[in-house]
């Protein structure tokens, strides 16, 4: 048997596996990213617990054909991160070298969103797809393309970047600097801003009391709207519709024959889900609705791990 | 030396042209389409159009390898014209076919702004680069995207319908039967309305007397915008924020090297280039603009022949 690594480098944790060819997950174990000791030291320590991990299942190390890694950023080449935004190391470091450096094994690396979207195609919700549009909607928002099978980076690496779509000229602040983004509004992030700020306003919601304990979040908004609050349905209602017209863009411009949604916004489920659908056909040209499949991402917090053994194995050609 | 021929199938005229695989241009001619005699009729004359220039120019029809044709609609698998919008002609007609019948040789299809984006590839603005984001500024707005050296066509064809994104929810009523899209107000039509709309109630603008005389045509807007017309100003300003909003969807999803624009509003040149440069920063993620050339297109009118020689070209792997 062959078997594939599988990294999936995050700004807290870094999780690791080992996949073989029919997508059977061998192990998967997870260290604390500790950035902040530098990358050289960071890089040594998964390395070492990928060894360590191979050693305690017995799996002989010249059956690992290559490794993968998803990094929170754009990747040039499935070579070199073009930079990081929520760790301090260097712009332009050569991680696929560091890793087959200490790994002895080839390595690819690409972003995380991408390696996401690769793992929903290899053993997920999009399996079977060659047209796959995939958007994580978490704390941020962000997108991985896949077209005739292959994934879209362009010419930097940034492409998929959905969550910087402005959709309201002049709007929100988004953390990106600009104004209106999708991102501002729909990400987790822009729920718990927006409810936030509407409660200082509106004092007859049930999510009025929680506020006074904590800040709400996401998923407070979610469960209150359930349970018929009617401020908190129209933050969802809102939420719906944004969604649909970022979604939308997807659609018009990359045709895709499914859509798969994950993150914790998509963990709202069909209750979310069944708005969304509704409101597509008023933006989303009707050729690209036709036959379209919208589901929720499969493989939740081990996604990373299968795309990034699965971009091992499709950049060797296997 | 080996030849293409080029097919640009349009909605009144059908441009046919044959080149070399240096993109020499050996002929190019011009027939009515007249749709309305049926689908088999025009296949029949442009086919015999192309044989008789062929004749008439010495060349060896053996020499001649391959044929590829633009279509105004979505295709599919290079060889069906999944439906036209402007044409009475079926759906699902496999016009690949009908032309290999006619000329005995291999012919592949796509939809026209594919095929001008793969022309100014080949032989244009684009030449070089291997993600391209091609838009054509005219009645309509529509766009070619490749990445990676390859047209991203979508499950349906349909991708690159840059036109029908939804910039203004709720806003001006698009052809498509939706509200609000790029085309809506920032094509030549779009324009135009506007234009026309304003200057009910506007009444100092230079453009009021002409008026009088006949409607306002998007040219008309540019050319009292360089005397200095303040109203024509304004609708120019807000014509480049719009095509900078548009452009940076495509920019912040596919992430292109080069942006390419085409068709009658592009004519408008430097003009209206350089406002839409400078407030791209606003709409764009900074990575997206990193080296990105903006240009004009520039084989004109005949970068549908060019391309659809190109298209057989890179169809059969040369």
């Amino acid at each position: 048997m062959k078997y594939y690594g599988g990294i999936d480098l995050g700004g807290t944790n870094t999780k690791i596996g080992l996949l073989d060819t029919n997508a059977n997950l061998i192990f998967s174990t997870s260290i604390k990213t500790e950035a902040i000791k530098g990358f050289e030291d960071t890089v040594d320590r998964i390395c070492n617990a990928f060894k360590e991990e191979v050693r305690k299942n017995n799996i002989n190390y010249d059956d690992i054909i290559a490794i993968g890694a998803g990094i929170p950023g754009p990747a040039l080449d499935k070579r070199v991160c073009v930079g990081f935004a929520n760790l301090p190391w260097p712009n332009d470091l050569k991680m696929a070298d560091l890793i087959e450096e200490k790994l002895n094994k080839p390595c690819f690396i690409d972003n995380d969103v991408n390696v996401i979207t690769l793992g929903e195609n290899f053993a997920g919700a999009a399996k079977g797809y060659k047209d796959i549009l995939c958007i994580a909607i978490g704390t941020g928002i962000g997108a991985g393309i896949i077209s005739g099978g292959k994934i879209i980076s362009g010419k930097k690496g940034a492409a998929g970047e959905i969550g910087h779509l402005v959709l309201v000229p002049n709007g929100m602040l988004c953390g990106c600097g600009h104004n209106g983004c999708f991102e501002a509004y729909a990400s987790a992030t822009g729920i718990e801003r927006i409810a936030n700020s509407e409660l200082v306003v509106n004092r007859t919601s049930s999510l009025h009391e929680l506020k006074k304990v904590r800040n709400i979040e996401a998923k407070d908004v979610f469960d209150a709207a359930k349970n018929g609050d009617i401020l908190a349905n129209q933050i969802v209602d809102k939420e719906a519709d944004y969604l649909a017209l970022g979604i939308s863009h997807g659609l018009n411009l990359v045709n895709p024959s499914v859509v798969v949604l994950g993150g914790g916004v998509a963990l709202a489920g069909d209750f979310l889900l069944d708005k969304v659908k509704k409101i597509l056909p008023q933006y989303a040209l009707s050729a690209t609705l036709d036959g379209l499949e919208i589901k929720g991402a499969t493989l939740g917090n081990d996604a990373g791990i299968y795309g990034a053994a699965y971009l091992a194995m499709t950049e060797l050609g296997e």
